[in-house]
């Protein structure tokens, strides 16, 4: 559909293409130059060569503290004939940096001479003419080249210039950003407490504010205007006719009734390419109005990023006159497979940890909507556009998003979610703040595999065999044949229903589940809860079919309890916490036992000492406990060490 | 000796035994945290735990540009059967971020949808139950942990904060750092101009001050206290009282006789450690006074920032609760035989480039005084103190000064010295940024080594031959068999003699030098300016032995001319340009050509076009010739092609 002010994105380029395209526009530009004083010019570009003024050291000096001497007079000098000097007359006393006095031209070091008396030293070997003395130009000879144009200035560099008399430098100024945030629905971050439905913190402005930082340019973060045209129109105009450098519109650059940014950018300039086939990212604008760079950056936060990295990163290193520096990358095993449409760059973010000798990459959730997708992260797996995805255990290059010397402290958890987990993050992260925990939610049976695949240090699993009644065990026993493992309790933990504050269905226990005006939210296949409910409806005698939305599933305890809090569902089951971090009410249904498994090739990990250090403390116990419906008097008893076969040993 | 006045260390540490007392000394001090804005917040370090205040969406929204409906009514949908529906009734239009209009559970992307009328849509698939909708909480979950305390925030993180309306957060304030510059014989930076003998300009203040703001700290800069040991005491006393968390004195650490530093500190306070076995940095003292660490730090620049990286930057991170970033490191070939004492740690600064597909590093000029062995590196080399050294063509691995991808930029001269090389660096650096010319200066001959090694992409050469009077080919014969080279000349050059100003020896040509009353000063045997001379002495019948001063030595043109001006020496051969750049009087000798030696291997490197590119440009002609003493007619013309048997191609 193409109604009146809708406009479809006009022909899509390649991520290529449209790098070629904005190159070409954007790599004459510079920022203009300026002498500063070299004190403040850490990390400013030259705009010229520098050439030194002066000669560094400007006079001959001692390189030693000693003695001055003149080099002829020490010849000869051994321990079988040592030559007495005449202090203040053959010999001088200096120190370091202390000019040579007038007739000398060596220093002896202190150490190799002795005080024969007030007047007078001994020497015991030789000095050579110009031995530990500094000479003029030494380091640097007035009028020679110290620094390039072009050239990034580092601490040293600074001292260096100093050095050679200058205390001030031609630099490029850093480029100015006007940052446009644009929105009807927008409000700014202070107001977050009042922001109702339909309104939208403001927080990308703040988030392009710093990259623009981290590249050297100064951001001029404006007030919000809202979706409409001639407003966006006099903010571009006022952006293009300040001191501004380049501009930044976020957002309205996607194909919305309310996306006026390439209509603006088209009237008053040149829309150079809208619609870049990558994702995050897609709906970005590269243009230019009077000269001047203008950028629509797409609303969604990680699209906003990405864009910012592929387009806006580059440019503001050529207007200073470098390249922006590569991203830092790893190799890595992809721990899934990995589908990706054939024309698009992809960007996933991925999860990073060193599981049995070999890096794995795990794929995290996918929405450029979700800020966290890309602050959990450790790092950007970049699947091209030549290429349909990757299949798991292929080895992929991944871009870090933290220091590479620390995806060592990076310990994985894969398998189901519990509060408790992000308690440990914390206190691991007190404890070192390297480690950092990874964890993803896939349920308790994928947990179990993926330890399986040797592709997470640990599981989180909670799986009732409810033949036995027994926890875990038989699991382990069906699906890790060949893998050994130890089992660790972490806690027992209340099950029940959350509904809403007060009751408004009355529900009471899970059979009022089969009242055709009550709606469950259910948790997904696999997962330990999904196992206790049906062992309990089993045991309660209800049938699956007699309860609405058993067949809509969640993922996580706490997806469950927005579920109910929004109103999507009168009552999910999930543990007591998450329900009292959403203040709804909880009607205890289970008891239930929740472990972790450690796999075997982990058990020494000092990453995975530290959890079981953690565990058995008493800070985690007091935390959890705070938390309520958590019972952690045995935290950390090993339930069982599995070799692969058989149960070595087993607490029940 | 350790008269009156002067301290002798204490007793040396190991760098490892130093780190250990140190980190057992400082690990438990924090900065003070503080709570600020969190759009300030970028690269600050939180002190607690960050828990969302709010959902993330906080209502579901629109994921799409498209028309909000309930699924159901679009159950059946298909080609065969498309369904419509009412405007205003049963679908609604909504941009990306609007809330579900009530009773709406879906969103249908634009692209899916035929508007048929003003009222009403067709669809022609059917809609799940929440796609294309954000969800309350998708992203984050009210209560739920956004980022652990002692994490270093990053712009995504800033983001995260704000959309969890944390719009303030607490984190370690950044660490005040004292600097105190010491010394009688410093002067301000800004009174360069006037410095005269002994006056050293003060730099390393600055230095030091732009590695702690890399460090996340903010320095405080002092004025400069001469050295006196109650002024030193009384500033020192004024430091620990302010409110900087760290102190560092620089320098006076060392043992002369005006090193008061150590007395002060463990006059009010204690001296943990005074000289460390590493070189350079070895006088550095780590001490502390009121709980607070006092470092003092030594006065050659070199020193002073490699005792810096040791013993402050881990200091300045563990005091914000994270640990210092490692460096980068790159593995590479050692191009160069590197001698080094045992027991002692010792960190070379060195050149690195790849050359025949090895990353080579070339050690360069070792002395701690000289600035520019750090501006002019790419990388760092430490030699561990078990070892002694490393050999020629060992594996080694180098910390880098410069950004990895930098490292394909550098192009590698080793050869004889001049001045043009400084012109072609900055050109190159002109046409890319990123293209790094390192030139090491070993003399002609050393340069024709080095390319048969395969240490360097090209070498400079003006290796005279005497009995045919030819300049390079004979010397290529001979030492360059099996190893294919081109020639390409860079110019024809005015050697001569270079006399100070006015002349007041009264020196007319090279029979002047057997003068007794003149002094010379020599280049090194293997140069082609040694060979040129000596063939001028021949030709003139003039023995070496009559000439005071033929055994002094010298490695550059430039070193020549500082000999000659600072009155070491009367008279030195060298090229025109030489004595141009510091004013000194110059009679002609000989014209010689210089060449470039080019690897073939090399030979179709981008850098080495780049190069080829540089030398015939007018620009490269202009600011050369503009030097003086230069013929640049010819310069970029292909003397000859050398297939390491015999000449494919000779011009001559």
């Amino acid at each position: 559909m193409a109604g009146p002010g809708r406009n479809i994105y006009l022909k899509m380029k390649t991520l290529d293409e449209a790098r070629g395209i904005w190159t070409d526009c954007v790599s004459g530009l510079r920022a203009p130059e300026e002498k500063i004083r070299s004190v403040r010019a850490l990390h400013r570009v030259t705009s010229r060569p520098v050439t030194a003024d002066r000669s560094v050291p400007h006079y001959h000096g001692a390189a030693m503290d000693g003695f001055a001497v003149e080099a002829r007079n020490t010849f000869g000098a051994s321990d079988a004939n040592p030559v007495r000097l005449e202090l203040g007359g053959k010999a001088f006393p200096v120190d370091t940096g202390d000019p040579l006095p007038e007739g000398t031209d060596a220093v002896i070091m202190i150490e190799h001479v002795e005080q024969i008396s007030e007047g007078e030293i001994e020497i015991r070997s030789a000095a050579f003419p110009w031995q530990h003395v500094r000479k003029v130009g030494e380091d640097i000879v007035a009028g020679e080249l110290l620094l390039p144009r072009q050239h990034r200035l580092r601490p040293a560099d600074l001292g260096a210039l100093l050095a050679a008399g200058k205390s001030e430098v031609w630099v490029r100024t850093r480029p100015l950003v006007w940052i446009q945030p644009t929105g009807t629905e927008l409000i700014p971050a202070e107001r977050a407490a009042e922001a109702g439905p339909g309104e939208i913190i403001e927080f990308n402005g703040t988030v392009l504010a710093a990259m623009v930082e981290e590249c050297g340019g100064v951001p001029e973060l404006k007030r919000i205007v809202p979706d409409d045209y001639d407003g966006i129109r006099r903010a571009v105009l006022d952006a293009v006719d300040s001191p501004a450098g380049v501009v930044l519109i976020n957002a309205g650059s996607s194909a919305g009734s309310e996306d006026y940014t390439a209509a603006v950018i088209a009237e008053l300039g040149e829309v150079l390419v809208h619609g870049v086939a990558m994702m995050p990212g897609k709906p970005v604008i590269l243009g230019r109005i009077k000269g001047k760079p203008v950028i629509g950056i797409p609303g969604y936060p990680v699209s906003a990023i990405m864009a910012f990295e592929q387009f806006v990163r580059p440019l503001l290193h050529s207007v200073q006159g470098i390249e922006a520096p590569a991203f830092a990358t790893v190799p890595a095993i992809l721990g899934r497979k990995m589908p990706s449409k054939l024309g698009l760059e992809e960007f996933t973010r991925v999860i990073l940890g060193e599981v049995e000798g070999r890096l794995v990459a795990m794929p995290i959730q996918r929405a450029a909507g979700i800020i966290t997708s890309l602050t959990r992260a450790d790092g950007i797996l970049q699947v091209p556009q030549e290429q349909e995805g990757f299949n798991e255990g292929e080895a992929v290059s991944v871009r870090l998003l933290r220091p590479a010397d620390q995806l060592d402290y990076t310990l994985i958890m894969i398998g189901s979610h519990d509060n408790t987990i992000d308690v440990i993050a914390n206190e691991l992260k007190t404890r070192d703040s390297r480690v950092h925990l990874s964890s993803s939610n896939v349920g308790s049976l994928g947990g179990l595999l993926a330890v399986r695949r040797a592709q997470t240090h640990f599981a989180g699993s909670h799986l009732l065999d409810t033949d036995s009644g027994r926890y875990n065990y038989p699991y382990i026993e069906r699906h890790l044949g060949g893998t050994s493992v130890r089992l660790v309790k972490l806690a027992m933990r209340q099950q029940g229903l959350l509904i809403r504050k007060g009751n408004p269905r009355g529900i009471d226990s899970i059979a009022a589940l089969t009242r055709p005006d009550v709606s469950f939210m259910n948790r997904q296949a696999g997962s330990g809860t999904r196992v206790l409910f049906d062992y309990c409806l089993r045991r309660a005698g209800i049938s699956p079919e007699s309860i609405r939305g058993y067949e809509q599933e969640e993922f996580t305890h706490m997806a469950v309890a927005v579920s109910v809090l929004s109103g999507r569902a009168d009552a999910g089951m999930a543990i007591y916490s998450s329900a009292r971090a959403l203040d709804l009410d909880f009607i205890p249904v289970s008891e239930e036992r929740y472990d972790l498994v450690v796999a075997e090739s982990a058990w020494e990990d000092f990453k995975i000492r530290y959890l079981l250090d953690v565990i058995v403390s008493g800070e985690f116990r007091r935390r959890v406990s705070a938390m309520g419906g958590y019972d952690v008097t045995d935290s950390g008893r090993i339930m069982g060490v599995w070799d692969g076969t058989r149960w070595i040993e087993r607490a029940e």
